[in-house]
């Protein structure tokens, strides 16, 4: 992981032209972000940022958190089932985080009337990063996995085009070779269109629950032109829309355009939720329509489950005969801590007081930007250490990678040549009729990498960048 | 022809989603074009205008003209090696129009020292507009050939999944299939890796001469893209770069970096030259490189050739031995009259005083905006009817096709229903080395659609904007 791109990262004026050639490139493969001052609009576009060259990630880990993707499906798929499993876990959650509370209402209220979908669609993004280890051998440690919204890929299939370009430039005809294809998007459609086809209405529509201000609609469009090639319509709506315009009809179907599926492409967090948007939310989750995510495929996203999960026995509770599976998975997970009020939370926070690097404070929030790390964090547990609210919180073991210099490009900005650390997601797919799983795959990668003085963060939050693994 | 979307150019509502949803189609597919605030950057971009819909063409239109585009190669090339030819045709011309004498000077002065290319590559392309005639029925007329910097190709490469898109998203899925594939730029790019071929030097480079302002750079990065993809290198370089930094060796190789294929995408218009720039062509024509164009066939792509090559006899001359070829090039050509001082000028000045709206007057030059109708030309006339300047204008038939509606979308304009017409135009390739010509092709077409308001005038020159032909 240490060696790198070597002596081309040095020559400025070589970089210059190469960056220019990578920019023009990415921007003709439609790897593209609205600009952050016209995010409603696309008359004028960025491009969004991302590595200049691709970055050595070793084949065995790739390997690796393909295999496991699977498992993670089923294993999401089986907590969503698990109304018990969720309201133990996120019992002490509720009481402290008023949006987890939110969603767990919607829960119980569809629970108690009776589920109306029979289709089930998860399309999920599973992050790991490459912990460092004494032999020098790294492992595969995931940071979470994201149940609603998992973003960029459709951007992620557009980029190994450009770093095959940067290398084919500099002559590196092999290398260009060794970047691997992918094609998330695709892969999601073909779950959109599997749980369209199980709904079996064949002039329904998809439902994409859009953001007003959406910089990365470009993303979004990928899956949504995927869908149109094979005959699927998608309407995108906001959350707005649908409170003003939206019902359901005597069979809780959803009302004048009929609706397969709900993509939800906003709703992971607070502030995007005023009073009318979670009316609209729970009108959504009691129609017919399968939704992607389903309210209890979101909340078994939250860091107080995958918190849980780590927990001796909890992943042989939930796959039953599956030690296979159980085995893979447990590999992949860090250090996990409840903060819960009580003497395992105490001690988790005396050894994060007493050694503040080795930890990140982590509260249930999505879309990057929220944990808290070294001095922040000290802070925080401190604030937190007498109070309830601590239990809204986890604790996570912290994962330190090799550092490897790559040089970012950012619409604005001139190319940097920056120590940095990267993110490997792999995409997950899977659809469930009634109690029959259907499709159960992974569907592509995304590499993010981020400058190491940056702690936190990801590609929308303006820090992490698109890359590319190159496999070694 | 009259015929087209009819009703669904009626429903406003409709229009303005299909527009977001091929706007952002067509920037993810890469018709984009730099902001003309900054034409020197991709840091920001915007797409290429274009039309929300297909527009009719007559399909014997199309094959007609593809059928008649290898005639024109031929004909381009024979014209750029008759010295004679050039000499006699341009002598009134250059007399008048220093642009026109400035590139006959550098095309004297090779012909004086040798050419030293071997290889000769021609990327032209030739235009046409339907003329409406009595019975209904259309007449392909040809309008100019371009046989220097022939641009959209790269573009036009990427515009038919943008109209099967909109008619996908119409559930027009029958007349989406109906859409042309269309891939001039990879075509353009096998001519200059043909010529780049047989120049023999496996490391030397393709210069693209670009304009230091470059809005339409994405197109050219389409034909760089797929040079690329054959592991063939290009370098982007000014005139200002050449007169700086550009020197031929003993045998008349370019420099530093040997060049075998130089591609102008600049010096086609007189504000393209300061005196440097004159010197840095000088430098180029000089080379042993393959030139696109040489100096030769720029001349050949003159209005004053143009209207020359309609003269009775002229084609049988230059084309001896091919009646079917000569018959397919006459069947296109307009009217096409001298305003060279003598009795047939005289004649040609007054019928278009006594009728203006049945022509159009050009001068000498590339780039669109340049011609003059009605009342403009009228006036240009009088003034230039006495006097020898008139010899460095041609006057034409004006070609009056049937309008029919279409909807134009341009960055920062609403969509907009209007009258328009439609321009086609065929790419063509040959490559001659010594006498033998080696590749002679059609490789696409560019439909360009503007509002019949507009007189003149491309789609750089903001005018015009792409279309696909939909074929009837």
């Amino acid at each position: 992981m240490a060696t790198n791109w070597g002596s081309l990262l040095q020559d400025k004026q070589q970089l210059e032209e190469l960056a220019r050639q990578a920019v023009d490139r990415a921007l003709a493969e439609g790897v593209l972000l609205r600009t952050s001052q016209e995010p409603t609009s696309s008359e004028v576009v960025s491009y969004a940022p991302f590595t200049l060259f691709p970055s050595l990630v070793p084949s065995a880990l790739l390997e690796q958190a393909y295999a496991v993707q699977m498992d993670f499906n089923l294993l999401v798929d089986a907590v969503s089932q698990n109304a018990a499993f969720l309201e133990q876990t996120l019992s002490s959650t509720i009481k402290q985080d008023d949006f987890t509370a939110r969603l767990f209402d919607i829960h119980k209220q569809v629970l108690k009337e009776g589920i109306a979908q029979t289709v089930f669609l998860g399309l999920n993004r599973s992050d790991y990063m490459f912990q460092r280890s004494a032999d020098g051998s790294p492992a595969l440690k995931q940071i979470e996995i994201n149940t609603i919204s998992a973003s960029f890929g459709g951007l992620a299939s557009r980029t190994p085009a450009v770093h095959r370009h940067v290398l084919s430039v500099l002559s590196k005809t092999k290398e260009a070779g060794k970047i691997l294809s992918n094609n998330p998007s695709k892969g999601l459609a073909l779950g959109i269109a599997k749980a369209w086809e199980l709904y079996g209405s064949p002039n329904a529509l998809v439902l994409l629950i859009a953001q007003e201000k959406e910089r990365n609609i470009f993303d979004q469009r990928a899956i949504e032109n995927e869908l149109l090639a094979r005959n699927i319509h998608v309407i995108r709506r906001t959350f707005e829309d649908i409170s003003e315009k939206g019902s359901l009809d005597q069979d809780r179907r959803l009302d004048g355009q009929e609706i397969a599926v709900v993509y939800f492409r906003d709703g992971y967090m607070p502030r995007q939720y005023s009073l009318q948007n979670w009316e609209a939310r729970l009108l959504l989750e009691r129609s017919h329509a399968a939704k992607c995510p389903d309210i209890a495929t979101q909340l078994a996203g939250t860091k107080k489950v995958q918190q849980e999960l780590s927990r001796p026995g909890m992943l042989e509770m939930l796959l039953p005969g599956q030690p296979e599976a159980v085995a893979r998975l447990r590999a992949t997970f860090a250090g996990l801590y409840s903060l819960d009020v009580g003497e395992e939370g105490d001690q988790a926070i005396a050894e994060a007081l007493a050694a503040p690097s080795r930890f990140v404070l982590k509260p249930q929030r999505e879309g990057g930007g929220n944990n808290l790390y070294g001095e922040e964090m000290v802070q925080a547990l401190k604030q937190l250490k007498d109070s309830e609210e601590r239990a809204s919180y986890i604790l996570m073991e912290k994962i330190e990678p090799e550092p490897f210099e790559n040089c970012l490009l950012r619409p604005g900005s001139p190319a940097r040549v920056v120590q940095c650390i990267s993110e490997l997601g792999i995409f997950g797919v899977y659809v469930r009729q009634e109690k029959t799983l259907v499709m159960n795959k992974h569907v592509g990668h995304l590499l993010r990498t981020k400058a190491i003085e940056h702690a936190d963060g990801g590609v929308a939050a303006g820090v992490a960048v698109l890359d590319n693994p190159y496999p070694v």
